[in-house]
């Protein structure tokens, strides 16, 4: 057992996903301080060794398992932000990006990883490292393409309008009375066409 | 007992204050998950009925122990919202109001409050009634006063903006690496300079 610890063992991706269902449904549930991963486990039907031998922890764990929600139609790749203009991207992206962000489970979640922030700090961490932070750096890319067109304003520092943007959304979803996508959608125009990033068409 | 309860019996403010302090300290401690009356009680040294008897559930206890921790001075009074200029408002209140929001606590208070949001929504209702919309209207004058001046532009909602500037502090307070409050100051000066509500003084 102890040998098999970290390496050798070919891995179930079933069983994988097993683990990661467990932990996304208990993290929603009771959040990070009611999720245990001997908990985890006996949801999955697996024992305990069986995902410590794959995560080196509860956050490790968890973190992955939101990521593995979050639909990846939400953000372009990096050639689209090479390629196409802000606009264009924003524009193709922008009905299914509402709906995922109007649905209950990302409310749920956004919930969640906010809340975990300031007592379980590592889950941010890991969370920030692994899923934020690549984003976040195609969302600068754009910000830059739109600061050299003129339509962003050059002097404004894009980590604080990514957080303006991000801030916006996920604040609004936890707000009593909470969105659906039709209005999720208005809403995210609003926010884009206050950065500079989004122009309402003029059919629209 | 039965008798007194709700009506009559004369209120020791030492004991309201002795019983939010608790309120307060277990919400930070362990979320509102992990916060009963039994043991917000224990914690103020008095009985259960005596929590009971001021307030009819521990959202709404929570809510107003919350509320009382926010520094007045975080808000411009209606009058000054009426005479003064936005941008003369926010010079004088922002450096208390960047201290607060980088302080441990302000950050620890904001992680529970979004975590809570999905899960015990009773608690960010009262949160919001009492709190959050009193501060909002506010807010949306000084929009209202900025919009007319030509600062904000006409056709922004003021809703909008309103969470795109609480939104970016919030989440930028939970990201990992928070700021100081020097780092702060400078972080809203940006988030109201890119609504139009602040313009840096020619010196700074």
């Amino acid at each position: 057992m102890t040998a098999a610890r970290g390496r050798g063992r070919p891995r179930d991706p079933q069983t994988d996903t097993a683990i990661l269902r467990a932990a996304l449904e208990l993290f929603i549930e009771r959040g990070v301080e009611g999720a245990s991963i001997e908990q985890i486990a006996k949801r999955a039907g697996v024992g305990k060794l069986t995902v410590y031998r794959r995560w080196s922890g509860k956050e490790e764990l968890i973190a992955q398992a939101v990521e593995q929600t979050i639909p990846r139609d939400l953000v372009p790749s990096p050639e689209d932000v090479e390629a196409m203009a802000p606009q264009e991207i924003i524009e193709r992206m922008l009905p299914a990006a509402a709906e995922t962000v109007a649905s209950p489970e990302f409310r749920a979640l956004t919930a969640r990883m906010m809340g975990s922030a300031v007592s379980h700090p590592a889950l941010m961490a890991a969370y920030w490292k692994h899923h934020i932070l690549p984003r976040r750096e195609l969302a600068a890319a754009m910000l830059r393409h739109a600061q050299k067109d003129g339509a962003v304003s050059a002097d404004a520092d894009p980590d604080v309008l990514i957080d303006m943007m991000v801030g916006a959304v996920t604040w609004r979803v936890l707000q009593p009375d909470p969105p659906d996508a039709a209005e999720m959608l208005r809403y995210i125009k609003a926010v884009y066409q206050q950065i500079g990033l989004y122009r309402p068409s003029p059919e629209s």
